[in-house]
C-alpha cells in the first residue's frame, strides 16, 4: 500500500510568496515553457518543478497567497496528484479548467498578477488578458523564481555545431535567401524567430542546450534584405562554427537581442513573429517601437516542414542504422526475459531501456536518445508518458507484456518507434483482440492514399475506425511530425482530432502510432516514421521509413482481411531485406522467425 | 454547337446603375440571401436573379460603374458563366476569389458602398469591413433593386399553419421555457431570432412563404421571462393560428421589429443573436441601443437539430411512405426507358421528373417537393444541381445512365434520397468501378461507430477513402442535416471537409451522400437519409431510413468485401420487408428481382 504522496515544496513555496509579496504582487503565473517555448527545458528552466514538484513535460501553476494551482492535461493527472499533494496546491486540469479562467474567479480588484514576458507567449497573454474582469496582468523582468533559487543551475551553454550542407541540403544562405523572399512576398521588413529548431535549421547548425533536442538556445531578427542577427552566448561558439556561418549573419550577445528589437524596428515596419512561440515581450517590444505586428505561424516552421531530398535521404539511411539496433534488442529481450525469469533474476524495465541504448550506441552515426524512453511492463505501459527512474527494479517477468517507445538522433537524422511485446502464453483479457485492432487501426492510415488539401484532422478517424469498430478508443494524437537531426516533436502537421490547418505535403515526416490502454493491466502501442510522398496520379500516400518486427504472436489472424496480412508479411520480407545483412546472427535468426509470413 | 451565351440584363444594370448613383453610391453588395438568409427565397426577393440572371441557390454580385461581378462556389462555375456573359458580367469564384477582397481592389478613396443591412449577416459585414483599406460601407434601407425592379413580385403572404403536438412532439410552451432556462444560464436578457425554421420549429408552426421550406418569414424577440413578441404578416394567420399559440406569444406587424428591438433592449442587457444568420440591422440596432452584444449560433438551431421521439417516429414513418413513391417510380423507369426508347418516344428527364412527383402525390401524408428533383441522364448528372426547364425534352435512352436526388416533404417530416441508375448493357468507360467505389464509401460511413465528441470534419474521410484508394474523389460534402417537416438542408451538423465544431449527437439526422462526377459524361450518387442512435457501449451509429433497392447491375461484386455484400443483402432484404406490403404488384415484382442478394 502506497502512502499518501508528500512534498518538500513548502519551503519554496513560502519564499516565493514573500518574494511576490516584497514586489507587490498578489499571483504569479508559472509556466513550464522556458524564452524558447521549449518541450524539453534545460536545468536552469525548471522552474516548475522547483516551485512544484510536478516533472511533467506540459504544464502551469498559479501561485497565489492562498494556493498553488497546478494545471495540467489528461496524461499527468495522476502523476501531478502525486507530485503536488492538497492542501499546498490544488488540482485542475488545463483544458477543461483553463488556467485563465481559475485565475479570472481568483483575482480581486486591485491585484497584481506577476507572469515572466519571456515564458509566456502572446497568444497565452491574450487569453489571460481577455478572462481577466479585475486585476491587471504585471509583465515581470527578473523571474521571481530564480530570485528564491539558491541553487538555480546556470543557464545552458552547450557547444554549437555546423551541420553540413552534407547532411543538411541546402546551403544557410540560401535559406535566408528563400526566407527573405518570402517576407518580401508579405511585405514584411523583419522577422523574428525564437524557436531553438527553426534557428538551427536555418543557420545549418546544431547544439546542445537542452536534452534530446540537439538545438541552441537564442533568438534571430532578419531583415528582408537577408540582414541576421544572431543573439547567442559567445560561450557556444568556437571558431568553425563562426567559420561556417554566411556572411549575413553577425553573432551578438543574448542580452542585446530585445533592446536592438526596439531600436532598430523602425515605425509602421511590418514585423513577423509567431504568437504561439515568441515571448510576449517580443510584441511588447514591437508594439513600443510602433512597428506593423504581423502575428503569423513562422515561415521557417513551414519551410522546415518540408524536408528536402538529401534530409529524407538521410532519415532513409538512419532508420536502416535504427531498425538494427531494435531489432537486435527485440531479439536479445524475447531470449533474455524468459530465461531471465526462469533463474528468478528478471529482466528490469530500467535494464531494458539500458539495452536499447547500449543498441543503439553501436550503431554508425547515433549522438543520443530522441527522448525520454518509454520502457514498461503491464500497467505501466498505460501511462503514455511513463518514465523509468533510475532505482528501477519493476520487473519484466516470464509471461508479461511490454512496450517500447524509443528513438535516437543520428548524425543524417532522428528516429522513433515503438513496439508491444508479449512473453509467455498467458495474456491479460482482451490483450490479443485490442493489440489485433491496434495493428488493424495503424494499417489503415499506413496505407491510405489523400488528395491535396488534406489534414491531419481529416484522416485521424481513417486509424481510430478498427478500434471504434469494437468500443475501443485511445486518448493521444496519432501521428506527430519529427524533426532532421532536431525535435522528435516537430510542428505543423500532426494527425489528431484538434483542427490543425496544415495541408499534408511531400517531404513531410509523421508518426503513425495508434495505440490502446487498459489503465493498471496493460498498454499497446504500434508506431513507425512515415514520409509523405506524391503517387504518379496526384494522390499522396504514406512510405514507411522504420524497419522492425511487428510482433505477430498476439495477432487474431482470423480479424485480419487478407489486405491486412499481406501488407504484413510484405512489410516483413521488407525488414529481413533491409537489416537481414546488419544484423547479428542470433538476432537474424530471431527476425526470420518473428518475420514468419502469417496466414 | 451552342449560341454563345446572351443576356437581357443589360436594361435592369443601367437602371440599378442610375439608382445608385442617384444616391451617391459607388457600388452596391447584393447577396442572394433575403433578410432571413435563406437558402430558397420568395419571388419578392430573387433580387440577385434580377439584376444578373443567375438563378443559383447561392451567389452574389458587386455592381460597381465597371462591371457588375459575379461571385458563385464551384458547383455554379459553369452555369453562372452561361447566365451572366461578358462582357456585361466578370466572373469570379467565391471561395476562391472572395466578394470582399475583390472589392478592396476595386475601391477608391471616397467610395460608397452601399449594402441592405437586412440581406448581409454580421459575419459577412465584418469580412467587407475588415478587407476594405479605402472607401466605406453604407447601410441603406430602401434596396435599390426593389426601386428599379418595376414589376417585383409582393412579399410572400403564405397562410401560417398549427403544427400539432402530435407531429411535434412538444408544446411550443415547453420549448419556450427550455429555451429561456438556457438564455438565463447564459446570462442573457433577450434573444433574437429571424431563422423562418427555428421560429417554426419553436412555435409549432408551418408557413408557405418560399417553396420547399414550410416555414414563415417572421421575427422573434424572445426576454428571459418567456414573453415572446413575434413580428408577423397579420394576413398569414388565421384564428386557428392565433389560437394554437402560447398565452406568452404576442404577434405584432412585422414592420415593428427593428424598432420595438431599439427600444425595449434596455442598455447592457445581453442579448443573443445568431451573428451567421440575423440581419446586420439587428446588431446595428442592438449597438445603438447600447445592450450587451452576445453573437453566438442560435440555442433554438441546437435544440432543433437534436430530435425528439416523436419527431424521429414521424421522420421514420413519411420514409415508408416515400420509399414506395420511390420504388414505384424505379420499376416504372426500368420498365418505360427501355420500352418507350424502342418505340422512339424515350421517357425525357422532365418526364421522369414529374414521374417520381406523380408517385409521392399518391402516398398519404405528402405535401409537395422537399427541393428542387435533380432528374439527369448522362453529362447532365454530373453537374451537381442541375434543374430541367419546363421545355425540357433531354431524353433518357435505352443504354443512358441517370440520376435522381429528389425529395418530399410530408406531414410528419422531410425526405431527401439520390439513386443512379444505367439502362441497357452499355456503359460508359469506368462507369462500373466508379459506381462500385461510390457504393463503398456509402457503406463505409454508414456503418461507422464513432465516440463522443466525434464532429463531421473527422469522418468526412471515411466516406472518401474506397474513392481515393482509386484515385477519384467528389468536390461536395458527404453530408448535411435535415430538418423535421422543415429545411432540407438544416445546420449544425454536417459532414465535410470543412471545421464544423458540432458534436455528432443522438437524435440528428444526416444525409450520406457520396458520389463521382466526369463532366458531360456521366454522375453517380447514392443517398439515404441516417439517424444518429447510440448503441449499448455508449458509442453512436448511423441508423438507416431510406428504403429503396440500391441498384446492383453496376457493381463490380469482385471488389466488394464480404461486409458489404452482406450489407448490401441485409438492406436489400429490409426493403422489401418494409415496403412489400405497400408495393403495387408490378412494382413489387420489380424489386424483388432488384433485391436479389449479389455475391
Amino acid at each position: 500500500m502506497l502512502d499518501a504522496p508528500e512534498t518538500t515544496r513548502g519551503p519554496v513555496v513560502a519564499a516565493l510568496r514573500a518574494e511576490l509579496q516584497a514586489r507587490r504582487l498578489d499571483a504569479f503565473v508559472l509556466p513550464r515553457y522556458d524564452s524558447h517555448q521549449s518541450e524539453y527545458v534545460a536545468p536552469h528552466d525548471e522552474r516548475l518543478a522547483h516551485v512544484t514538484g510536478f516533472t511533467g513535460s506540459a504544464g502551469m501553476a498559479i501561485i497565489t497567497m492562498e494556493t498553488v494551482a497546478v494545471f495540467v492535461d489528461g496524461r499527468y493527472v495522476v502523476q501531478a496528484a502525486n507530485q503536488c499533494p492538497e492542501p499546498l496546491f490544488s488540482q485542475h486540469h488545463l483544458l477543461n479548467d483553463p488556467p485563465e479562467h481559475w485565475l479570472a474567479t481568483q483575482s480581486q480588484p486591485g491585484w497584481r498578477i506577476g507572469f515572466d514576458p519571456m515564458h509566456i507567449p502572446p497568444v497565452w497573454y491574450d487569453r489571460f488578458a481577455d478572462a481577466l474582469q479585475q486585476g491587471e496582468l504585471v509583465a515581470v523582468h527578473n523571474n521571481p523564481v530564480d530570485a528564491i533559487w539558491n541553487d538555480q543551475p546556470l543557464p545552458p551553454l552547450g557547444k554549437i555545431e555546423p551541420f553540413p550542407v552534407q547532411f543538411s541540403g541546402k546551403s544557410a544562405q540560401d535559406k535566408i535567401n528563400d526566407l527573405t523572399e518570402k517576407m518580401r512576398a508579405k511585405g514584411a521588413a523583419f522577422l523574428v524567430e525564437t524557436q531553438p529548431d527553426n534557428i538551427a535549421w536555418l543557420l545549418n547548425v546544431r547544439g546542445a542546450d537542452a536534452e534530446f533536442v540537439p538545438a541552441p538556445h537564442s533568438f534571430i531578427l532578419i531583415d528582408a534584405e537577408g540582414q541576421t542577427q544572431w543573439f547567442v552566448a559567445a560561450q557556444k561558439l568556437d571558431t568553425d562554427v563562426r567559420d561556417h556561418l554566411p556572411a549575413s549573419v553577425q553573432v551578438h550577445a543574448t542580452e542585446g537581442f530585445l533592446p536592438t528589437l526596439e531600436a532598430q524596428v523602425a515605425k509602421g515596419k511590418g514585423v513577423l513573429f509567431d504568437p504561439e512561440f515568441c515571448p510576449s515581450a517580443v510584441r511588447f517590444g514591437l508594439e513600443k517601437a510602433g512597428a506593423k505586428l504581423m502575428p503569423l505561424p513562422s515561415v521557417v516552421t513551414a519551410e522546415k516542414a518540408h524536408k528536402n531530398p538529401v534530409e529524407l535521404e538521410g532519415m532513409r539511411a538512419c532508420h536502416l542504422e535504427d531498425g538494427i539496433a531494435l531489432t537486435e534488442f527485440c531479439a536479445w529481450l524475447a531470449n533474455e526475459v524468459p530465461h531471465r525469469a526462469k533463474a528468478g533474476q528478471p529482466v528490469t524495465e530500467r535494464e531494458a531501456e539500458q539495452s536499447v541504448l547500449g543498441f543503439r550506441r553501436a550503431r554508425s552515426g547515433f549522438l543520443g536518445d530522441s527522448f525520454n524512453t518509454i520502457s514498461a511492463a503491464a500497467g505501466n505501459a498505460a501511462m503514455c508518458h511513463y518514465a523509468t527512474q533510475e532505482d528501477n527494479s519493476v520487473p519484466i517477468p516470464a509471461n508479461a507484456t511490454y512496450l517500447l517507445d524509443s528513438g535516437g538522433q543520428y548524425d543524417t537524422g532522428t528516429t522513433d518507434a515503438t513496439r508491444s511485446f508479449a512473453f509467455g502464453r498467458k495474456r491479460p483479457d482482451g490483450y490479443d483482440r485490442a493489440y489485433t485492432a491496434v495493428f488493424k487501426a495503424f494499417h489503415a492510415i499506413a496505407t491510405l492514399r489523400f488528395p491535396e488539401g488534406t489534414q491531419g484532422h481529416h484522416i485521424d478517424a481513417i486509424c481510430r475506425r478498427p478500434l471504434w469498430d469494437l468500443g475501443l478508443d485511445y486518448d493521444h494524437g496519432t501521428g506527430h511530425g519529427v524533426g532532421h537531426r532536431l525535435s522528435v516533436h516537430e510542428h505543423p502537421q500532426r494527425i489528431g482530432k484538434p483542427y490543425n490547418p496544415v495541408d499534408l505535403a511531400p517531404g513531410m515526416i509523421l508518426t503513425i502510432e495508434p495505440g490502446y490502454y487498459v489503465p493498471e493491466q496493460f498498454g499497446i502501442r504500434i508506431e513507425n516514421l512515415f514520409e509523405i510522398t506524391r503517387a504518379q496520379d496526384g494522390f499522396m500516400e504514406f512510405s514507411n521509413l522504420t524497419w522492425c518486427p511487428i510482433q505477430t504472436d498476439m495477432l487474431i489472424v482470423d480479424m485480419l482481411t487478407r489486405a491486412e496480412r499481406d501488407w504484413l508479411n510484405t512489410y516483413h520480407a521488407q525488414v529481413l531485406d533491409h537489416l537481414g545483412p546488419g544484423l547479428s546472427s542470433s538476432a537474424l535468426t530471431w527476425a526470420k522467425a518473428a518475420c514468419q509470413p502469417i496466414g
